[in-house]
């Protein structure tokens, strides 16, 4: 029997409160900073691991979280999810990305099938066609082969798969798996179609359209600028695009698509990565093995989420420390900082997926929380954003938790040698360096070249960035924010906030405003 | 004679702390909203007009903040900025990036040369330069025209000339004014290197060494790279490649490179974008005539930054009101939302911008300040963001004020008419409608639908984005930025919080460490 109950209710959360801090200067220092970076540090799937060492806890704080993760039922009610509850209670809706990469547990039927039978159907359909893309046997009406891919898609269907296809792009090419080369569009504003169409081989360009309700209007929006320019160019639309979506939406059986494979309503956009919704776009460009792969390495890091010992659940462990941080430490950001170019973009989609997951206000029942909730989240690749924003993070008057990742070997190979050291030992011996720059700090008697130090991060080493690491990653970090929503008694799987504008922004669009609201759309020339 | 006093210090600062508040969704409301929104808007150069309506003042607070703005002697301070006083006193250096692209006060000598004249006969002499490589006088060793320029650079000599680009490129293909496509290498990984030389024609390709100092780890490491590309290529780097650098350093006068342009220690890395950093490349992708339009229209905006009345000078106004967000109403961070898809890297330079600039905790005597600095930036555009982190934005606990921005029409010109409207309209009637669903909210019986509204936010609102514009767009937030240091009373030139990281980085590098530092280094195989 799962209680679902608020974070300030739990008395493992009281005793966080009073227990004593971590002075991470000091922890860190020596000796017993060496055997703290040796000994705080979780297993992960696919070879990663998380290590906690310059977080601001000891084993103290650790047993009181591991007592939280108890009180809170955070593996029943994980359970309660891949089992086939109805744990996004807004929408009334089962939550089942997970399922996508993997059974956990009970069969899971709904709208009277086997749920993960879908899943697996959709993936070895969208395989299916991939295969007859990249022998050509679906080409253009000329007979020639598509040589891009264009996702067009907002939010969900745009922010994970782009990230990942970025995150895979040059592996890929290194490793003969680059198919087809990959495009995306999602903003409304015309110039991101225009842009991208500019600069892509439309005559050979397959367009992947995905909507799950089949009315999200940017995307249908973008959908027929691409319709137009097709048409423009002579080209059959219906010979160029594939629709991605549930099979009740109009996108669905329409004679306007090549194909169309399906997702349904217990995949939350912002979790689609692993679906149809990642898989069309992801199969195409880098073949279906790739995305299996992918799938494999992410259930992987799901299996290990079901461990019970608090230290050895890598994604369990990382959301209870971001609850300590958020909650009692009472920090407002994290900054996600990967020491990898390939992950230029995995930075923009955890800013979805968590902001847009725990950025809430009231629990599960609609109560208002008196505690806070989901953090900020921003970041950018290392060593770039030492070049930045890293001046504030060091010497700034807040503190920002941060999520350091990095890779002991670059994805490409080749590099080069300088003054002794590589570039990929170069990029490594910074990230390392930087966990204890901000975690010890470094005295001066010119206090604007003083560093406080304090400041916590967490790492996640793997050997490389490949699909496997990728799937196991993005896993990670998903698991993390429902664990996270599960401890502070939110509905992590809505999204409410986003309403309010969209009917605004009709009601613009009909010219039916007064007030604030009519004037700003005459100086906006609407 | 100026004092620079402690923000706390100034009888105004006091003034504002028990001043009454302003409730944003009463103020909004009705036709006391549509007044508001006409009258609460300041114009800018280049016909942008900074709307500022929906931020959390009232004609009282703004005659406080014109108060303070009088008291902490903010032109004052402006004035002595360009008329070459040691304003940067940590580092004894003028700070002159405003004099790239115009004088506003005093002749400025320096190292024994009319600084105005010195910037001038850059933009010259790489004007005359980009004619060349256009006209192919200067070419590649077979005599072939250089296609695409790609800069070397990390930091302040990536994130602002990278911006501008992207900015810029759809533009002047619809204008007929993209000379060259351009590219970028600015992280130490080797991947972003290798995976940026697999994506362009080498033996086309110009590269743009960008290091002041001319000691830039990462830039010269890259550099190497670049060069064992060449060479293996079966080209002379010599003939591919020139530097941006100070007439000091190693790189200038280097028969290494076809040309060397330079900058000097007046121009800090985030603002030198305005400089030859920016001006060697964007006037080989643009040529020297969008360069210069760039600059002429900063140029406007730092004319218009010497406004005495607040409510006429857009940059000063807009800095106060972030002061009073910060140190009065308590806000961390500022959500930086670009309606523009063009603007899509804009909020990573601002990011630097303004953190690298006012993340500081001691003033400019070096004495810690008790009162918080410099915001955490972060921003993607929209209507993207909509569909990721605004979730949190409208009901998450933390209260993010938003610096939006918006165009009446849009780059290309290209659109599609869908249910009577165009995708530019869909765009704009987006950003109004966000502006008052975050000031104005919305009740709702069911709480997880309630918007509380209360939530600031400005608007720079600009016929369309264009090379003076943009530079009008920049120059707005490069002067915010030092208005608020002033205010601060930090030096918001130097970054003395960047040193240990690179300190500590070197000691991986030379297995100099012990502690926790020597096992992360284990841990990453350094």
């Amino acid at each position: 029997m799962i209680n679902w109950k608020n974070l300030d209710e739990l008395s493992s959360f009281k005793e966080l409160e009073s227990a004593e801090r971590v002075c991470l200067p000091e922890v860190m220092a020596g000796e017993g900073g060496a055997e703290r970076v040796k000994k705080y540090c979780a297993p992960m799937a696919e070879g990663l691991a998380y290590n906690y060492a310059a977080k601001s806890v000891d084993d103290s704080i650790l047993a009181s979280l591991a007592k939280l993760a108890d009180e809170a039922q955070l593996l029943d009610k994980f359970a309660a999810l891949y089992n086939g509850e109805v744990v996004n209670t807004g929408e009334k809706r089962l939550v089942l990305h997970q399922l996508c990469r993997g059974q956990l547990g009970d069969d899971v039927i709904a709208d009277g099938v086997n749920k993960r039978d879908f899943y697996v159907k959709q993936q070895t359909r969208i395989a299916a066609f991939a295969k007859k893309v990249h022998d050509g046997e679906i080409t253009n009406a000329a007979g020639e082969k598509f040589t891009t891919v264009v996702q067009i898609g907002i939010g969900g269907s745009d922010l994970g798969p782009r990230a990942i296809y970025i995150a895979l792009e040059n592996w890929a090419r290194k490793n003969n798996a680059l198919k087809m080369n990959a495009a995306f569009i999602s903003n409304v504003d015309p110039d991101d179609a225009a842009g991208v169409l500019n600069s892509i081989d439309v005559p050979h360009s397959l367009f992947v359209l995905v909507s799950k309700s089949g009315t999200t209007l940017e995307t249908l929006t973008n959908e027929s600028f691409v319709k137009n320019a097709l048409q423009e160019a002579g080209l059959d639309p219906a010979k160029h695009m594939v629709a991605v979506t549930s099979e009740t939406s109009p996108l669905a059986k329409n004679e306007g698509y090549l194909d169309a494979f399906y997702m349904d309503d217990y995949i939350g956009g912002r979790y689609s990565s692993s679906s149809a919704v990642g898989g069309a776009v992801l199969s195409l460009a880098f073949g279906p093995e790739v995305f299996a792969d992918f799938l494999a390495g992410a259930a992987e890091t799901d299996k290990l989420s079901k461990e019970k010992d608090l230290l050895k659940n890598a994604a369990m462990l990382d959301a209870l420390i971001g609850v300590y941080e958020r909650n009692i430490l009472g920090f407002e950001n994290t900054a996600v900082l990967p020491y990898s170019q390939a992950l230029s973009r995995f930075p923009a989609h955890l800013q979805q997926l968590d902001m847009e997951s725990n950025g809430k206000s009231v629990n599960r029942f609609g109560e208002p929380v008196d505690y806070k909730t989901g953090p900020i989240i921003f970041g950018e690749p290392g060593t770039n954003g030492q070049h930045s924003f890293y001046q504030l993070l060091h010497q700034g008057k807040d503190i920002v938790p941060m999520q350091f990742i990095g890779f002991r070997n670059s994805q490409i190979g080749t590099d080069v040698d300088i003054q002794g050291s590589t570039s990929q030992q170069k990029l490594c011996a910074n990230v390392a360096a930087q966990i204890v720059a901000f975690a010890s700090g470094k005295d001066d008697e010119n206090l604007n070249k003083k560093f406080d130090g304090g400041r916590p991060s967490s790492i996640i080493i793997g050997d490389k960035l490949t699909p496997r690491t990728l799937g196991a990653l993005l896993a990670h970090f998903e698991n993390k924010v429902m664990f996270q929503g599960f401890a502070w008694n939110v509905n992590s799987f809505d999204q409410e906030g986003v309403q309010l504008g969209k009917v605004l922004a009709k009601k613009v669009l009909a010219h039916d405003t007064d007030g604030a609201l009519a004037v700003y759309s005459d100086l906006l020339n609407i």
